[in-house]
């Protein structure tokens, strides 16, 4: 990368800068490559430190680099597709389904979920804790909330461990005939909890996918999964029964 | 808000702040509210500027507040969802199609569209801009890029304006019989072009929804939706038929 001043341009100076960056990363830089250090890419470029940062953070933003402490910025490889909406309908825990059970406990969810799951003030409801592993790589964290009328009473009473109460929970789930479930994708924050199982910093840029499971004319489950918004893309399938390709492009 | 002191916490200081924060938001504060200024609040809540501003990102990355240069720092009204997979298959600009095409012109589309619609290096597409406004707010831009095979040659010729050949290629598409469609969706960056038509500064957080078209046994279109995401939630309805519901919760 030789030395380029950024002329005067009517766009801001950083977005200008990410663009120059982002040229630079497509012809000069590697998959995983450190990029120099802020000082002297700052320098090079002829702008503030500051200017650099939010170039850097942009490109950041756009899954093109990655930062981590200790590290230094380095160049990101493609983001990877994440199917998220099956044509298949079935229940959390079905067949084929990669999500890692990990905890249970029985609580009152959040204002939003207990009015989707239309249940009372303070009413406890069966809180699964799933993760998604890709590759050996965090992808998402979930929370699944299952009213105890959803399931079977005895469901998670007499299991002996976390794990062990979410799979009864998810077992239980599919006495019910699913009817339909929609869904709604939404920028984020990763909650503490989520960030330390996803290997970020709270506050990281997160997509929420949050899934209504319908069955006997109501909601009966609700899903918010959190996944990481620099490496996932999210993959949907349409009814068509096309095949999804997971390439980079 | 009276004065609280934060205590010193393992989380990060800004994370801490930022649900502080978020409760005074449901608590005292009303959507449109204008908040105190930032040195008001660092001093109430006894962190630095630095702190304070960091936690501020994180509530407007959440959707919760909205900053705006003039007005200031507003309680952000609840996010509008946008209903993305339809489940009709309907080729852009069908009946029913919200979306207002703009402009078109003819060019080389970027490297990672033409390798989905495999089109030859430097061969040039139509390209339509669309736009989709909802309660006279802009919500998303689109580039919908169409291999001039993908139409009937005449198409777009004889048009007269750019919104007349946008209309001329989506009813050249219509010839041919849709036979699915599938979608990323993904974190990005609002563009100059796109940023200036949804009112925001180039490198807003946006939610890029990248949709491939099938016919006749290939990719016949790619539209590439840049969606506000301080503002939308998108929402995917299932094919099991159920109604979707754009309640705020």
């Amino acid at each position: 990368m030789g030395t380029t001043q950024l002329e005067t341009v009517p766009e801001p100076k950083y977005w200008h800068l990410r663009t120059v960056l982002s040229e630079a990363l497509d012809s000069e830089f590697s998959v995983g490559e450190i990029l120099p250090n802020e000082r002297d890419l700052a320098a090079r470029f002829g702008v503030a430190r500051a200017t650099l940062r939010q170039a850097l953070e942009q490109l950041e933003l756009e899954g093109r680099l990655q930062r981590r402490r200790g590290v230094g910025t380095t160049v990101a490889p493609p983001r990877v597709g994440v199917a998220v909406g099956t044509e298949q309908h079935a229940w959390p825990g079905a067949e084929g389904d990669a999500w890692e059970p990990a905890d249970c406990a029985t609580a009152a969810p959040p204002a939003a979920v207990a009015g989707m799951l239309e249940t009372r003030k303070d009413e406890q409801v069966h809180t699964v804790r799933r993760s998604l592993v890709t590759n050996g790589q965090p992808v998402a964290a979930e929370l699944l909330y299952v009213p105890l009328s959803s399931v079977p009473a005895s469901a998670a009473a007499d299991a002996a461990s976390g794990a062990a109460r979410a799979h009864a929970v998810l077992q239980g789930l599919r006495h019910l005939d699913l009817e339909g479930q929609d869904r709604a994708v939404e920028l984020g924050s990763a909650r503490a909890e989520d960030a330390k199982e996803l290997d970020r910093l709270p506050g990281a840029p997160v997509l929420v996918v949050t899934t209504r499971f319908f069955a006997r004319g109501r909601t009966a489950a609700v899903s918010v999964a959190t996944y990481r918004a620099d490496t996932c893309r999210l993959t949907f399938a349409d009814s068509g029964g096309v095949e999804i390709h997971h390439d980079a492009s």
